[in-house]
């Protein structure tokens, strides 16, 4: 390798925090208190996630204006109670703005904080996520993960895998892409960053998604470095 | 007060750090490898910032596009070095960037970083400054500064003053401009932050500019706290 790796730019949904278990331990509390409501909190998790990426297409493609995270999550929630059997328009608007946040309290995966604050010893460390700053903020301080900077898609003012979101992220550190590396546990992220010109790094999160996952379990290119967590991926880089 | 603070947000120049010794340090670095040139790095630091001001004010008055920081002070260094007997052409590429970037290599004032860390535990703090992301990041892992995150005129693609500058970042951080307090040494970065609704917390620096300084030596309004230096503001503000 030419030049050390500088920064270290890190997906956050599925590969720093467990999304699944933070969504579906708040969506429990919500449909606990509407009794008549299909009780699932994981299939609700899965539900609101399932809207994701096509909310963010839309962006994408040019359709709507660059729109936060957070606004997109809102109108995917609205869009996913009724098959709950909650009518969005009869639940209190403070409720729906706690459950909407509960993408602000994400847990870490248990490896995360700890392998952070290694990383960061050596690296700059900065989020490269689609979420929102404030999002991203508010749930460092609730997990503590240990950032320097606080980048990603409202920053670069697109959503992940468009490469303006990695090539406007290394114009806003000023620095060349071959000195920064994109940690995600999803293969498309990294093919993406990689096109750009990025180093990559694969995390193995085969629990993401719950049980039954399929996808990303394995890393499907030569990326530069692969790791089971962010612990052994410190270790690898002699952190 | 209605609601409690939730961001703290500095101006770093002067109010974190200390600029004027840590650009003097680097220059005198500069100059002693050139005997022939004029040995005042005091007043070279003082003539290269005086140039600070009227560059950015070419930005806010809409003559020419945002322009980050770091290329500002290139242009002010170049602008700088012929009165102190030094033909920028003349000096090599590689000392002029290092130089440059004396602007990443600031030292904290001996308050900053334990007031820093005892402020965060409360709030979210970040930069508000005219300084570019990169700069402000690596300062951040030079000086030790703890920030939550690294906002401010690059992010808001507008310079201090401008009301933009202040309100754009509120917007990143989703607040309301009354629970974001404007930490700062200058009464009139602490106008332009109040006009936007932010509340205001000036802190002295009566050396900023030196043994000589006649400007910002006190509150000139009734800002809503006054502090010393860091430590003190957060045993004002309870942290």
């Amino acid at each position: 390798m030419s030049q050390p790796v500088q920064a270290l730019l890190f997906d956050v949904f599925g590969t720093v925090v467990d999304w699944r278990e933070g969504v579906a331990r708040d969506a429990a509390a919500f449909l606990r208190r509407r009794p008549a409501a299909r009780q699932d909190a994981y299939a609700f998790a899965d539900a609101w996630r399932a809207l994701y990426s096509p909310a963010m297409e839309a962006v994408r493609a040019g359709r709507r204006p660059f729109t936060r995270l957070d606004q997109l999550h809102r109108e995917n929630l609205e869009a996913t109670l009724p098959a709950f059997g909650v009518d969005p328009a009869s639940a209190p608007e403070d409720e729906l703005q706690w459950l909407n946040r509960a993408w602000h309290r994400l847990d870490p995966w248990p490896d995360s904080v700890a392998g952070l604050a290694r990383l960061k010893a050596g690296h700059i460390i900065a989020t490269l996520s689609n979420g929102n700053t404030s999002l991203l903020l508010n749930m460092a301080k609730y997990a503590g993960l240990p950032w320097d900077a606080i980048l990603g898609a409202e920053a670069a003012q697109a959503y992940k895998p468009m490469p303006q979101a990695y090539l406007r992220t290394a114009e806003l550190l000023d620095l060349p892409p071959e000195r920064i590396c994109l940690v995600a546990a999803h293969n498309g992220d990294l093919a993406a960053a990689r096109r750009c010109g990025f180093k990559t790094a694969f995390i193995m999160r085969p629990r993401e998604f719950g049980p039954e996952q399929r996808t990303d379990l394995a890393a499907e290119q030569d990326w530069d470095w692969v790791a089971r967590d962010l612990v052994e991926l410190a270790g690898i880089l002699g952190c």
